[in-house]
């Protein structure tokens, strides 16, 4: 048995995943603020799910984790987790002498594009390669190829967020001019949409709705950033399908059907574009699915594989 | 031995490789216009490299062949080759009976990136991945991972020349406004440059040298575009590396100064963007480089792995 967790800003979601790939038990609960209580978060939710759930915690092999923030490739530390209140932690081996197992920990987004496509093998045979299209309050990428995260050189891989679209779009947190983030970001959105709410990206909808202009500005770059990030996925690393998820994916079919409509607006200025059947392409994770939590236990799991590999290369 | 053509618009260049991947022979003949003149060149450069560089034609095992169009995945199909009067072709099957060789077909700019890679290789550690882009008349890069190139769901991978960056930019030949190609790709400058030369980007630079405000436009235009392909090719796969190449790189550090000066400027602006340190991270391909026809030489051995891996499925 394995164990995942997904360490998102406000949630800590966590579950059990049994060898043949089956969740068999599921848990959320609050995320603590800072490394000393991200590290407690971790432990206590994996102790949780033992007592809350009935998983036999004495049967788990590994955790993996899942965490809004740079990773470096290979080792367990985490950068830059901003939204965690975490500068730089070694969240595995704070976390792997309390639980007694090996720990793993990998970017959310890419983990979540692991658990995407392991999900997507459930109902059917999975995509040969896949992007997951994570948009919450920044806009980033995870793409899985035969089964496998392609993780890239330097930790930059599915960084589609900070390509520029637009010379005249807006100034992106990142300080570049018209990213797909600033443009398709839940926080830059709430920022120039200024008034606050729990989901600000679905009151622009409503106020577009009912007609306000500049809500229909944000409406339409939500839009048009998304299906810019569809298109530099699929003619870049051409991906079989992109599943969209994240916070703002809370809109569904308001969202998708916007994004089908500029996804056609460029079909239908280009052969070469129709011939990629973009809007066919695209995908939306189910409301509360558990993706990145799933993904991130597969994390876990990989740890085995590569430890193999290693005395492979060392005994062999 | 094997060996590998690189069928261009004009010129094909053919090589032999032998065992230990070194070439051993490399002449370049006319290439003919229209599917039989096609096939006909492919069959004679190799009889002529025979006959001209004294190869043994005996001990070939393999021809691979790149050229500029769509070839269908795991086919010798060719469609689209337009610079080659090519509709529909399948080389493989045309060319390996009077050959007596296994033939396999590849677009030319991916197997350039094969064999970039393999260059590489040979003046050191390769990269663990990189991307190869190709500035031609058109803009389209190959990817190379752990020595693989990415293939790609369906033919698109690395088509990053029609991913627009400027919705208010020129109209690109595929229907598309402000497609990096509309900007980097030597055929729409030369077309908007409207004269005619043997290098059109050459007389470009030199009249932008010369105060010419137009030329100017177009040559801040071509740095705008590589540079923006380079930052899409490392946002999305995080290649270690960019080697450019292609009829354009003929303008050599004249075209690297415009484009280092143009990533540095958003590395000025972001962060996040120096913290990925892309300037140092492109490279420019020789000229008169062998690596199309030497990838293609590779893309021809990777028939014999595929026979064993199939033959490894059924018997294993």
């Amino acid at each position: 048995m394995r164990i995942g967790l997904d360490v998102g800003g406000t949630k800590t979601d966590v579950v059990a995943v049994d060898d043949a790939g089956a969740i068999i038990g599921r848990l959320r609960v609050a995320t603590g603020w800072g490394p000393d209580a991200v590290v407690d978060t971790v432990v206590d939710a994996v102790r949780a799910l033992g007592s809350e759930t009935g998983v036999d915690l004495g049967a788990v092999r590994s955790v993996g984790v899942g965490i809004p923030g740079q990773v470096e490739p290979g080792t367990g530390r985490v950068v830059h987790a901003v939204n965690l209140g975490v500068d730089e932690l070694d969240l595995a081996a704070a976390v792997s002498p309390r639980l007694g197992v090996p720990v793993r920990v990998e970017n959310d987004v890419k983990a979540a594009a692991l658990g995407a496509h392991a999900l997507h093998a459930v109902s059917g045979p999975p995509p040969r390669s896949m992007a997951y299209l994570n948009l919450g309050t920044g806009v980033a990428a995870g793409i899985v190829s035969d089964g496998t995260l392609w993780r890239g050189a330097r930790g930059a891989a599915g960084e589609v967020g900070h390509i520029s679209i637009d010379p005249n779009g807006p100034v992106c947190r990142c300080g570049q001019r018209g990213c797909i983030e600033a443009f398709a970001g839940g926080g830059a959105i709430a920022e120039r949409w200024g008034r606050r709410s729990a989901l600000p990206v679905r009151d622009v909808f409503d106020a577009a709705d009912a007609g306000d202009p500049s809500a229909q500005r944000l409406r339409a770059g939500l839009a048009r950033g998304v299906a810019a990030a569809v298109r530099v996925l699929v003619l870049t690393a051409d991906v079989d399908i992109v599943v969209l998820g994240g916070g703002v994916t809370a809109l569904g079919d308001r969202l998708m059907t916007d994004v089908a409509a500029e996804l056609s607006a460029s079909a239908e200025a280009s052969p070469f574009m129709r011939s990629l059947h973009l809007a066919e392409r695209v995908e939306l994770l189910p409301p509360g699915s558990p993706a990145a939590a799933l993904g991130a236990a597969l994390v876990g799991a990989e740890g085995d594989a590569t430890h193999d590999t290693e005395e492979a290369l060392v005994h062999g």
